[in-house]
């Protein structure tokens, strides 16, 4: 009599949500990546689970020591954020120089190869650690729940498959471009391709742009991706594995993203929206800044950030920027390193860093002057405060664009911005009343949703404790060849058979044909 | 300096969920559906929404007064109980008596048919409501926020356009066949047709199977569902426009499913899985039925009901389903009419109308025998009760198929039940205990949910109150032609471009090739 009620106590434990304490190996990506793995292993914490970050040698962000989360430091990741950043600053140069096609098609090349040197090195040492038996043994010891980890690097996917342990995903981004399109089907005419600057919504020559981006993106896997991963895959974990398989068998993806920024598209069930999940109501700014704030009057606030990778902008845009600010009646707050713009006035406030949260959620903040990283654009939607674009490099155009599609910003480019096209952009968004109405909505939009982004989070990467995966959520399709997934075998097989019996008719009737045919020939004869 | 100040509060009553008591049109369907739709109905209702529902006049359970809604009594929706009860009775003795394939078929075509005229009938009164400008006036001026719609028949679509509101759906089935197949993508390598007894994992002939399938499920619609609805929609919604569109853009799709019951598939932003929202915590038995209950002992008691449409088996089944529960040390409840079976034994309870969820949910019971209705599948589910399976027709065959797969039900075919295979399927659920295991699982996976389905359910309609629909979750790609939507003609283009690069490239090899062959030939000569 006994068993159902145990078994009943255990179904009530399980909804009620309640795990003992789990222990998390987070696998995160440097740099602004850090930035929103870290939101998710301070609420981890703060729900009692025990994490241990797997941090490079060479981090930029991740520290060792930290009350949240006991470390293990690996091997450098390879990412040198002197180099990027310089590197960022050339391209811009270059995009303003009006360099020949060719130069930037190098420059672009030069950022391929260093993303495939640095997945190499990474995984050259990835192999040292699977054959370091002692740590592997810690490792496996340590009896982890789940391994949490960000795909934009494959560590962590190769990693939690060699330990055995179910894999949650932040993600976004993947060695082999958007997060859905891994995982998702994604129609080529709806479903845009990222980098083409198209919507939902596509006449037929953009469906063919679309389509053959498609065919761009995949070279890219081709020539950089696949000759990194398939060998050491192989090597590691088997002939007839692929890195896909691999990365595909996750059991959660957690999703950067949500559609008042994407464009609504085909989803799988154990895809969960967590955009906004960093988001939180503002705190008030220190005495100081708030001062600065309330000088502004009724005329409001215009913030400006260009993230965690690019503090310094070429000298001439600076100057640009600074007189187009001078001209307003707003007050500017700017995160600025370097030499201060000759032209800056007196209305605006240089910071080497800024509450980007807490100045967003402030009641006088008009405008967002943005690069575009996803974290700016979904505090900026969280807060309904809209924007200026000036984006950089990576998803940043990208980002802009979906959000210029929602008549909610002004994007410039980096290489024809000028005092008069910045200020003009500027007016619009603060004047124009649409601008701000539209992020309103977009904004009551993104926050009515039924439970919180990060609260939502939290429960799928405990509910992978719980049931020690999700299997039911994710389909085993990525099992398939492409021949088999996309039905060609089946059809070419139905094809075949229409020929088959096609052509037995054909001859039948022709042969009949030629009897009766040549016979009433002999009779006559 | 107040507009901020106005936004945000917008903005916070928004993200409180708060709706004053919205206007909620309701357009159901009789029978067994009728039953989750006043679920619904009850639940928004005790949320202070005002809830109208459209009634046929011939309705079997939907009553013109009710505590909950007020009632618009309409046209006969043609739903003759009676006549298909007794339907299913002759479906069930021709298939136990063997009968030839043509038979069934014509039975097959006969149910078909029936369908077919019920479609129809609804759509030419439907078309006099349209033209009756008082009571389309009236509805008009009654300004509900959204129709609430089953759309296994078409009518609720159809009005709400007419309307001109939003539209959310309570679904599973629709005029076109299961509900994800209308809008999300449905590869058919691991998304199996209902009907095909096929899982997420095929062979290659069960692809095959599955593609033929749906060729199969095409021709249905296209001599049932598009004769009918066609030439109504282009006379009230124009010539150009055709059902599917309009039955697409439903802003929100509640899908009677989940997947603990369905195979992992492709969703869409806005399907919103509310599988089990019927389902509740069961409330104590009656004296009398407590206490036979009890007498069970450490045995327990088995359950049976067939759902609505049939109460009455043909009496041979009868015979040996009693006589097959008289050797059982069990108790056995029966929702049983007709006549008293004679080898029924004394641990069997004969009741017309037993209290389902109450009984699923005592911890006595030990299996359920069920005909594969979704709403006792989802009870045995949220109450981790395994199965034994008697399927008759619809989705039943296909929901047991699933219960199946999962290693929770023995399922038996109505054709072939006989004393000997019942007692052995129930004692295989009974004694052998992976069955009960396995559906405790389940039933743990099902109740690990962030919200309860039937606040998500409330959540979403009155969402769609909010903000007069949830476009950002909805693709338009339903507007494009299936030649657009899957790329065809681009991919044509495409092949026309590479064949004439090809050809001219060819020409060319050949013209020069004869120049110079031709020269060295005149050079010979």
């Amino acid at each position: 009599m006994q068993q159902p009620t145990l078994v009943a106590l255990v179904v009530l434990l399980c909804s009620l949500h309640l795990v003992d304490g789990g222990k998390v190996l987070v696998c995160p990506v440097d740099g602004s990546h850090w930035i929103n793995m870290k939101v998710l292993i301070e609420e981890l914490h703060s729900r009692g689970h025990e994490i241990t970050v797997l941090r490079p040698s060479d981090s930029w962000y991740i520290k060792a020591e930290s009350p949240y989360y006991k470390s293990i430091t690996i091997f450098p990741s390879g990412f040198d954020e002197e180099q990027f950043g310089s590197f960022v600053i050339r391209m811009m140069n270059m995009r303003r120089q009006g360099a020949s096609l060719w130069t930037r098609i190098s420059l672009e090349y030069e950022l391929v190869e260093q993303f495939y040197q640095m997945n190499k090195q990474s995984l050259e040492m990835l192999g040292k650690l699977f054959e370091n038996t002692t740590m592997m043994q810690r490792l496996h010891d340590d009896k982890y729940d789940l391994v949490l980890t960000d795909p934009a690097i494959g560590i962590g996917v190769l990693l939690g498959h060699r330990l055995g342990l179910p894999l949650v995903f932040n993600v976004r981004w993947t060695i082999q471009g958007e997060g859905h399109h891994a995982i998702a089907p994604s129609p080529f005419s709806y479903v845009p391709i990222p980098g083409t600057e198209l919507t939902d919504k596509m006449t037929f020559l953009q469906r063919l742009k679309n389509i053959l981006y498609f065919f761009f993106t995949r070279l890219q896997i081709w020539y950089v991706t696949d000759p990194n991963y398939t060998p050491f895959v192989q090597r590691y974990f088997g002939n007839d594995v692929h890195y896909m398989e691999l990365f595909q068998s996750a059991d959660i993806w957690l999703m950067r993203n949500d559609f008042t920024f994407e464009f609504p598209r085909p989803t799988m069930p154990n895809i969960i929206y967590m955009s906004g999940f960093q988001c939180k109501p503002s705190k008030p700014l220190s005495k100081e800044l708030e001062d600065f704030v309330q000088s502004s009057g009724e005329h409001g606030v215009i913030v400006m950030t260009l993230g965690t990778l690019v503090a310094k902008l070429p000298e001439d845009i600076t100057e640009e920027i600074a007189s187009a600010f001078a001209q307003l009646p707003q007050k500017v707050i700017w995160r600025h390193k370097g030499k201060r713009p000759s032209t800056l006035g007196n209305n605006t406030l240089l910071l080497e860093w800024l509450p980007q949260n807490d100045l967003l959620g402030h009641p006088k903040t008009r405008a967002f002057v943005a690069h575009g990283g996803t974290n700016g654009m979904q505090e900026a939607i969280y807060h309904g405060v809209p924007l200026v674009g000036l984006p950089l490099m990576f998803d940043q155009q990208d980002n802009f664009f979906r959000m210029k599609a929602r008549g909610v910003a002004k994007v410039l480019d980096i290489a024809t911005v000028n005092k008069d096209n910045f200020l003009e952009a500027l007016k619009a968004v603060l004047y124009e009343p649409t601008y701000r109405e539209k992020m309103k909505t977009l904004s009551s939009l993104h926050r009515d949703q039924p439970t919180k982004p990060l609260d939502r989070a939290m429960f799928w990467i405990e509910f992978v404790m719980r049931h020690k995966g999700a299997k039911h959520l994710r389909t085993d399709s990525y099992k398939m060849s492409m021949i088999q997934y996309h039905s060609i075998d089946v059809a070419a097989f139905l094809f075949a058979v229409i020929s088959l019996v096609f052509i037995v008719f054909i001859s039948a009737v022709k042969f009949l044909w030629r009897r009766v045919f040549c016979r009433s020939k002999v009779k006559k004869e």
